[in-house]
């Protein structure tokens, strides 16, 4: 039993086996297509979401919090072909529940339930996809999202920038390697489908087969196009070329001037807050990284505008392999290196009004599980080893029947605010207890014994380099926080 | 449609005005028995993780995190009546699953896999139960449980100890008043049940029963022993006077010459223990708080020693409306004040284990929720208002068409690290900047205007005291710093 593919077996046997498996302790997991973190992988997760909060906290975010199930009701309608991996809830009487597939739904109801107009906000959570067997393969069924998004009626393209500025600062603080934010515009893709006589119908269809561009060749694409979804060779050739273009406001400046895209007002209307969007993100001074690619083609029904996605430049990225291939990076498929996505979404808030009240928003999603995966391949390779806890003193003893005095000791440590840890035997061996220090990074060491409690001192030994120190009991305090200011 | 009885209603028709009333905006999240946290409450509650999270990593605690579903089976027959409130999952295909009860379950299944013979672990998540109507009235479905335990063949009661003494120190840190920490012991009253003639095959049963003695009087337990669960009056009432005793160390002392209670063996297991309990409370300083009680009597299935539960003194509660009165506190039943509860459940682990191996663990979990609900109180009737983001300056103008550089300001500011935002319009009002500073508490404004840029000056704003001084640019980033060391 390897990763299980999971709508596939339904029976009773199949069932069987995996608790079968379960009671092995082995693949429990991978079975049901989640995962336990461990405390290393805890210790990571930790560093990388500080980096994200503050990132968020810079840029004057609040938080809020939504409860992991809403009204199936919610989530109906707004993931297109994806809502067959939602997950529901058992009907156990009351009202029918899903698993949240994603936080921007959830924020969308949060702000009409609650008639806010503008707000800036973070939310850090798990979110639930039964994925397709055909793309389980290391994909995980739970998986974290951090979003930022800027929801109210704004002046154009501000918050847009910012949102980029966001995942330039992040990716170039969690130090990934390089990395390009690519940018486009639902309005240009859907002014570009018109102006290659893409049938208005045909719109969405054709734009999630663009989407597999960074997954196939155009070749492929085009076959797709024409083949299954009945588009003129012509027009897919259309398409084509413009597809391969990328830039900067250069591009955007020459599509304005191109005679069959400037037929489309949409397009025209996208090209413009193109241009302005680059002056901002001059200004801010991440074009660097930004890259116009017509190529860019977001899956989800909600988007309305400017889109972008993160990825990792090859270089930068350690091999990963089928296992650690997580979560989706934003909000839908994975590109190899994808680690965030996002764009404008002025429509969604509206679905959730009564009176249809829009709330212009937009927004990004930092694909965490691939970044954890980096990380956690990156910890693996470097010789520092990953601490899973903050202790900085261990409390111990050479002699016997000291438990007493030793639990003294430790109580005076925490009450000072000192991390301390004591071990929960009555004669530990010192060996054992300097050992724990070894394997769990603690890097001091609070001996007593009956010389040190008449003499009114702490023999204090520093773990890596085996120095003691006999310091009186009264400065033991100012003295560990001394040596481990870093640590505390 | 107030909070609704969940489970009365799966008509077609219940659902409708749930749909419905989630329309009109209202009431939504009562309906589905959960909540959403605005950013107030976000704030709040991230203040209170903070304190104890630095108490369990004082402590040398690692964190795990475990999946919010497990195979249903994972979950079955570990909290005996109170399985009929588990969430589960609708069977699309796949494994049975549900959604997690507590997070003590999941603990011991991640132990019994990754064969952990020992570890400190802390862990706070989201729990779920589909609580029944009858006690639904104020208290949610999805609700947060932090859990600290220690898992590992230790010497008695030093894990017990420490346990208490973190219960000990964020009662006191959070402030909430004073509290008291019952103990007891199931081996004490197993042995007490059957020292009264409680025939064996009713100890569960009656055990129930004395754990309502925090909500009903005496009496009313007495006649439900007698009356509904056919205990002999005669048992009833020397049950009733064991569990009138309350003290410390002595009262176990006296127990243990107790003529009927010295008969129970397991009794003076679990008397020797809390003497020994005591002891080690005496040297990490709590004894003042902790009291041997022998009416406490937890529900849960799994405890096989020491038990033990914290209380507010009603003095230190504010009036909780139902509203107001939310999850759990520990791992079932509230009583009124009721905070943190946990116990020793050495039998769990080898539930999951093939081979039965038993992991002997002992924790805590701390009522998160009704925690939040005081601090809300507090922070509501004081003065001091609630920020709900950390930004330091707020960058302005007073002039039109100083829109790039108020961009350009706050970019410097970002990449220095300072918190800081920007109003996303072109030409907003200089009353509408300051207004927005006013509301969310940011203590600073950094103003441009064309006579600023000649000179090379910021003028820095002190919202609070309408202070304005000019700062040379080149010295805002040290300025503002200075100015809001406590904030950042």
């Amino acid at each position: 039993l390897v990763i299980c593919d999971h709508s596939f077996f339904s029976t009773k046997t199949k069932q069987q086996e995996i608790v079968l498996s379960f009671k092995q302790g082995k693949y429990f997991n991978k079975g049901v297509g989640t995962r336990d973190y461990n405390p290393k992988q805890m210790a990571i997760r930790e560093k990388v979401f500080n980096t994200i909060i503050s990132c968020f906290k810079r840029h004057g975010a609040e938080t809020i919090d939504t409860p992991v199930f809403e009204l199936k009701e919610t989530l109906t309608g707004k993931y297109g072909e994806d809502s067959k991996l939602i997950y529901d809830l058992k009907d156990q009487g009351g009202e029918l529940l899903s698993l949240r597939y994603d936080l921007t739904v959830p924020f969308a109801r949060y702000l009409a339930m609650n008639k806010i107009t503008n707000i800036k906000r973070y939310h850090i959570a798990k979110v639930y996809r039964r994925d397709n067997p055909a793309m389980t393969r290391g994909r995980y069924r739970e998986f974290y999202q951090c979003d930022f998004d800027i929801a109210g009626q704004y002046d154009a393209m501000i918050p847009d920038a910012e949102c980029l500025k966001i995942v330039y600062e992040i990716l170039s603080q969690l130090d990934l390697g390089d990395f390009r934010i690519k940018v486009n515009d639902r309005r240009i893709l859907d002014g570009m489908f018109a102006v290659c006589g893409v049938p208005d119908d045909k719109f969405r269809t054709i734009c999630s087969t663009v989407d597999k561009l960074d997954k196939m060749p155009w070749e492929d694409v085009k076959k797709e196009m024409v083949n299954e979804k009945g588009l003129s060779e012509e027009a897919a050739d259309q398409i084509g070329e413009y597809v391969s273009m990328q830039g900067g406001m250069d591009l955007a400046e020459r599509l304005l001037q191109d005679q069959k895209m400037s037929q489309s007002k949409q397009a025209c209307a996208g090209l413009s807050d193109i241009k302005l969007l680059f002056s901002y993100l001059q200004l801010f001074q991440v074009t660097d990284k930004v890259v116009f690619d017509l190529s860019l083609a977001r899956g989800l029904d909600y988007y309305t505008g400017i889109i972008y996605e993160a990825v990792l430049s090859q270089a930068g990225v350690a091999p990963v392999s089928t296992e650690a291939q997580n979560g989706p990076p934003g909000e839908e498929s994975v590109s190899v290196g994808s680690v965030a996505g996002g764009g404008r979404y002025d429509g969604l808030v509206g679905m959730f009004d009564p009176k249809g009240r829009k709330v212009p928003c937009v927004g990004v999603s930092i694909g965490i599980e691939r970044i954890f995966s980096i990380m956690e391949q990156k910890a693996e390779a470097s010789a520092e080893k990953v601490r899973t806890t903050e202790v900085q003193v261990m409390v111990a003893s050479a002699q016997k029947n000291l438990l007493e005095e030793r639990l003294k000791l430790v109580t005076e440590l925490w009450n000072a605010g000192i991390k301390a840890e004591v071990m929960y035997k009555k004669n530990p061996k010192l060996l054992s207890q300097l050992q724990h220090c070894e394997e769990s990074g603690i890097p001091l060491v609070a001996i007593l014994g009956e010389q040190e409690l008449k003499d009114g001192v702490v023999k204090l030994r520093v773990v890596a380099t085996r120095e003691e120190v006999d310091i009186c009991r009264a400065d033991l305090i100012e003295e560990v926080r001394r040596r481990t200011s870093d640590a505390s």
